[in-house]
């Protein structure tokens, strides 16, 4: 294919410009005084340490790819310092279970090793949590549905360096540790070792992003990159790989990431190192999500009677799933699940299997034409006449996956409100001639939503429908036998 | 671990006993005139072709493993004839898109190649389907909740039988084309190239169920074992091997095993044959799902106040998931869902991976402990209360998996019926001193079951609450405005 003038474009995104950043104000009197940002970030903890996602339709705007600038962030403290000039010599290291242990230099690791490009979706296992915080507190903060960025990594394929160290028998896990200090020790985590060493999986260590360097904020100068499992596993500032029998005994990896039984109240858990150290509750792949971001919050669509019964309005969002699945469909409901229209999707990320033998991209080889695995979100859409949102007093949505997992109509509410996944809900409001829409909540401490409104009005938002009344009753059957 | 006489005993489970069955009467006036059956099995499309599942307590009962008696049956047709005295020259073909294509007889596969053991759980697509069909006639047959069984399987791993062949550049799919010669052509399907490539999926060519030869109904002498996959992938009387670019176009490829979206309806399906051939409808991983086997349909249990309110009852059931994930949790509710307890776990696959190296079980290598995948059910209980049971209306359970999805509260309706996992309901009934347990349905014709007594009562099936009047009304919202 070529542009207007004759140039020839690649059949596959590439990355929406992005901007000159500076050290912001509020970030001179924190340790991360030397990272540069950009303002429209959200900050869900304060000043710092750094956890950000970019508004929601901002995020959707800049389309498949997002600029370093939008990029969600989750930092657990500082930012580790690296001068642009010491960036080559940053030193780490494959040991543990291996017959080769390797310390290696980020120039060592260019120099030698094949270097391979491609998109990954990295998604914060708090993505949505906020809708989890209003039906009851958890132990993590609030993010909205914006917990999730695409960008095109470029690094070393994880199977190559481990091929070289070769695990020993009885090795199982490999565990990741970053340069990040912080009060339980240095973030480290893992994740199994069929997985590292999987092709179709993977996992990469990531030296560029979008093309650049990696921003501080996004691991500079080295990180782990996992497709298809939480961002919580893909550790930034990368300093040890270590290949292990057992799974990390990192602070960060027992107690965070985590979906304890719903049972089990923020109280009981503080008591219950068993339950934590549960390898069964601990989250690795993602699971099955999407959200509707337009309508966007408190959009207004006029409906104006010349617009006539013809008029549409486009439903858009996203979706995803993990563990390298595809997302099959995404259906619409407009009478609160009981009947179901399907959208049309969209899969940017199979544009970049079709490009031609020996393609590269940023130094990196782009060749994906031979996994079918899924690394990225997907979108959907739908035209449903004005009419029909008109007569609806909600929108609804839920993913089905290749696995026929289908996403659930209830929220599985756990201690610390991660892989909240519900069925997506709008609102939608009619006044005068106008529909006025209302996402379930705002990210951070920003008021809005349906959820909080519903639940100062009194609404029991765990009643099976969304708090709201039933025939003038709470919608849970009442309480006599049948 | 020895056993009571000083023997040793091995860590993991042997299949019990299994029986000299006869050729039951009413197969000798069919094509399947010489083969032999156990009459305790279902037959769920009258007499022929054999399609059957056991009695889900007799199931239950047998345990982990499942002698071939009991083992569940999908055949499209007759079963092929294989005297035993011909079984070893039985030849098949690896071909397609492979530098070395293979023709090779049974003889030779078990010859050249490692022979290895492990236990499978098969479910066929269709298990819980009764249920679908009660709620709306689908173009299947009716399965109960024991369309699934767990043998140990004997034979060569695939991915070396093609590494010899050496998949081309360009190859994505591997079709399997059965001996049984049907109205639509053989029986064929694909799966994608890099699971049958990857040691951690488990593929297999068998030729031995729990240490004998196949029976005729399971293959007789050669199938394909797809661990995690529905049944209808694991082709029996396997005959050929194909390396393809597109997936399989047999009819039963195109036309069986497929989810269709929900807004389907079996006649404006008739004209589809775009959404038939989408390949995103196919259905290869199964979806997470699990039922209650005690209490068992029509169990009673009296309640005699001499038995006190210490007095409790053990729930007992299976779980299982598909593409290789672990059942992390299954939780029971006695409430509809307000509030959920924890059941215990119980996985008898993992006693398998504490076998010592260099195990060998029916003459091939018993070697499951590098691998973290799951292939087979599990088991859950729960003690509750004699008390509880009393007082509630219902039991119900919903399993998660290692992904954090969740078994959904409502039924997916679709064409097909397949994949029906959700909530799996017992229904409770006060009987002066007795509670009565009602499941949902019983497979094929055979009467018994909530759903088709709510159905015949008036009941709305699909109103979110199983048909039950909530406050004196049907359960959905009231169509007015909020």
């Amino acid at each position: 294919p070529t542009d207007g003038l004759g140039r020839s474009v690649p059949p596959y995104p590439l990355p929406p410009p992005s901007r000159q950043n500076k050290v912001l104000p509020e970030d001179l009197k924190t340790p991360d005084d030397h990272v540069e940002r950009d303002p429209r970030l959200i900050r869900l903890t304060g000043v710092h340490p750094f956890n950000v996602e970019p508004p929601l339709t901002d995020l959707f705007d800049e389309g498949f790819l997002t600029t370093k600038d939008l990029h969600y962030v989750r930092n657990h403290g500082a930012v580790p310092r690296v001068e642009d000039s010491s960036v080559l010599d940053w030193d780490f290291t494959v040991e543990g279970m291996v017959a080769h242990p390797i310390t290696l230099t980020l120039r060592d690791l260019i120099r030698t090793y094949d270097q391979v490009t491609y998109p990954v979706t990295l998604v914060c296992a708090g993505n949505r949590r906020k809708e989890q915080n209003v039906v009851r507190k958890t132990k993590g903060f609030s993010w909205g549905a914006a917990g999730l960025s695409t960008a095109l990594w470029t690094g070393v394929a994880l199977p190559d360096l481990l091929a070289r160290a070769a695990p020993l028998r009885g090795a199982r896990y490999v565990c990741f540790e970053g340069a990040d200090r912080l009060p339980n020790g240095c973030y480290g985590t893992s994740v199994r070792l069929g997985w590292a060493t999987d092709p179709a999986r993977g996992i990469m260590l990531a030296h560029r992003m979008n093309g650049e360097p990696l921003p501080p904020d996004h691991g500079k100068p080295l990180r782990v990159i996992i497709p298809g499992q939480i961002g919580g596993r893909s550790v930034k500032w990368l300093k040890r790989i270590i290949v292990t029998a057992k799974p990390s005994d990192s602070w960060y990896h027992i107690y965070d990431n985590r979906v304890l039984p719903t049972v089990i109240s923020p109280e009981e858990s503080a008591d219950r190192p068993d339950v934590w150290k549960d390898e069964r509750y601990a989250i690795y792949d993602l699971n099955t999500n999407s959200a509707i971001c337009y309508p966007a919050h408190d959009e207004r669509v006029p409906l104006g009677i010349a617009r006539g019964d013809a008029a549409t309005y486009k439903l858009r969002g996203y979706a995803y799933a993990g563990g390298g699945k595809r997302v099959t469909r995404l259906e619409v409901t407009l009478d609160q699940g009981r009947t179901w229209m399907l959208a049309t999707m969209s899969y940017p990320e199979d544009l970049y299997r079709l490009a031609p033998e020996g393609e590269t991209l940023f130094g990196g080889r782009l060749d994906v034409s031979w996994r079918e695995t899924c690394f990225c979100w997907c979108f959907w859409s739908l035209d449903v006449p004005l009419s029909r949102l008109r007569d609806a007093r909600d929108v609804m949505i839920r993913a089905m996956d290749e696995s026929m997992m289908v996403q659930p109509r209830d929220m599985y509410w756990s201690v610390l409100g991660m892989m909240n996944n519900p069925w997506y809900r709008v609102v939608i409001h009619k006044e005068s001639d106008t529909l006025r829409f209302e996402h379930p909540t705002q990210p951070a401490l920003m008021p809005g939503g349906w959820m909080e409104r519903v639940k100062k009005e009194g609404g029991n938002l765990t009643n099976g429908f969304w708090g709201e009344k039933v025939g003038g009753q709470d919608a849970a059957p009442a309480d006599e036998a049948p």
